[in-house]
């Protein structure tokens, strides 16, 4: 009983008053690390980043766990001083890869170097407060799940599409985490326009769109949404492309509904912009690939590019709690 | 908090002594009902099924709710007749098709006409007894978890290869109910051997591996352990077949690592039978499928054919110890 749902689901009963402390959390990706003081009752739904700013990530090859745990602490002290008013009860810190949340071990990251590294007890010894460590999407789901778009639902999926594709899947109100090796809906196999399996992210990431119409046309693009736009205005190549990512990410949505019972769709990330040129055609294709299933509900993510943030700050506001909402040993 | 597996973890600290009463389990198929009695320390993975016996489902379309529940209290008293040594403290009931665990309700099924049933409160008001009500995989999944092949896994796939095929999924220990959609891994869609999308057991099971092979040579086999010993007697066509669906189950093993973690995956089922003839080319080419993610144990289930049987009774002996071992409102 180790996630942050698990526990989340008690927390009407349990107001969290503000004077509990500000969570400081940090967002670290493969190029910035974002950071901010997220102020306010996040059991009731309301919360603010303050003073939220963007870092380069101090990346140092297989030792990357060792600079960027040095920089949290360096920022740490740098946000305790710039802000005496506020009082950092707790850190949140969200990293990509595979994470092992219960250990607080950041098992494996391809872009970030590290390997097996003890997030949690490094910044938890070097800081004095308790360090909510957890994987970027997974946290940014649990936010959308607990504070955004999915609120008061059970059977969900939150698919972040942007250069990549990464998902948190929650069932029967709890996320699943399988060890940290859960929610890579970005690395399941899909059958690509030619037969052969691919990844998901090839054809459906906003990274995959672009890159695969560079190559069919020979000319580099923006980015995904300069597809879109071909694709509006008639370009016979941007529609098939664009038309072939929404069938491979239905596809891999009809996986989601066949195995968990998937009732809720959130999507985030880049891609999500394109609003109905992505929901509408997506929700038909899903149908058509279903047969006695429940139909899901597509929902646009609605805690924008901070949801890793807030939900590492929910998850760094349950340790403040202790025991009442956080059992098990998350820490 | 309302499946079994979220409980039964804290079944050593409660063990349940034999005095509690035995359990009726009933396993309702399409054709037959198997019956029998439970008995023995369940918490402790000692078991055994007294008096089994296999009776025609009694079906009437749209009411075979109701004959089946009436045939259920009819046999519920001729075993507490021929067993008056036998205290049946509570009855367990397994049905296949979309079932309602929460609620009690068989939510629907094609071979068995009802829809919207409510079997729990029906025969908790008949019987007098706690009633426990599960999906037939389901139950047997959650037997083979905490009593059988997976026994202390905790990233579980049990896939029951049959006529269909059905699965239970666990994650982080609990089994994934998605409100009685989950664990439909014979519906999920999986590339054909000829680039269209079909469903998972339309190749991969018994019934799908003889029918293919029969449409393919213009003959009937009399199933697909049949069609195994041709392809080990080197008939190309029945090597092919049993590649297509070894692929296909591979594929949709693969799904589950990447979506869900799975690292444990236990078959059964009649397929189950061909020992490793279908696991080890399901390893390897689950292995081709995957890249960085964890690669599961393939175990084949311990149970038996009366794993539902064991499920059900096992659910059934955690209502009798209230509030304890069941939190939540299955009853």
């Amino acid at each position: 009983m180790n996630s942050l749902t698990h526990n989340s689901q008690m927390m009407p009963s349990v107001p969290v008053s503000s004077d509990a402390g500000v969570v400081l959390a940090f967002d670290v990706g493969g190029t910035d690390m974002k950071v901010g003081l997220v102020v306010g009752d996040l059991g009731v739904a309301s919360h603010e980043v303050l003073d939220l700013q963007r870092h380069r990530t101090p990346l140092d090859g297989a030792r990357s766990g060792d600079t960027v745990c040095a920089r949290i602490v360096e920022l740490f002290h740098e946000y305790a001083q710039a802000h005496p008013q506020q009082k950092i009860a707790a850190v949140g810190v969200t990293v990509p890869g595979i994470v092992d949340e219960i250990n607080g071990v950041g098992i494996y990251s391809a872009n970030l170097g590290w390997q097996n590294y003890p997030f949690t007890a490094t910044l938890t010894a070097a800081l004095g407060v308790p360090v909510a460590f957890g994987h970027d999407v997974a946290m940014a789901g649990e936010a959308e799940f607990n504070l955004g778009a999915a609120t008061g639902k059970s059977d969900v999926a939150v698919l972040v599409i942007g250069t990549g594709i990464a998902g948190a899947f929650f069932a029967d109100g709890h996320r699943i985490q399988g060890a940290g090796y859960a929610g890579e809906v970005g690395h399941a196999l899909v059958p690509g326009p030619d037969g052969k399996l691919v990844i998901l992210e090839s054809l459906a990431s906003a990274g995959g769109i672009a890159r695969r119409y560079g190559e069919a046309c020979g000319t580099v693009v923006g980015g995904a949404r300069q597809v879109l736009e071909r694709a509006r205005a008639g370009d016979v190549t941007a529609v098939r492309i664009w038309a072939e990512a929404v069938d491979a990410l239905a596809f891999s949505v009809a996986q989601c509904v066949a195995m968990l019972g998937t009732n809720t769709v959130v999507l985030g990330g880049g891609l999500s912009m394109a609003g109905s040129d992505l929901f509408v055609p997506l929700a038909r294709r899903v149908d058509e690939l279903l047969t006695f299933q429940r139909r899901p509900d597509y929902v646009p993510a609605s805690l924008g590019e901070n949801a890793g943030l807030i939900g590492s700050a929910l998850k760094a506001r349950s340790l403040l709690t202790g025991g009442t909402l956080l059992t098990g040993g998350t820490l």
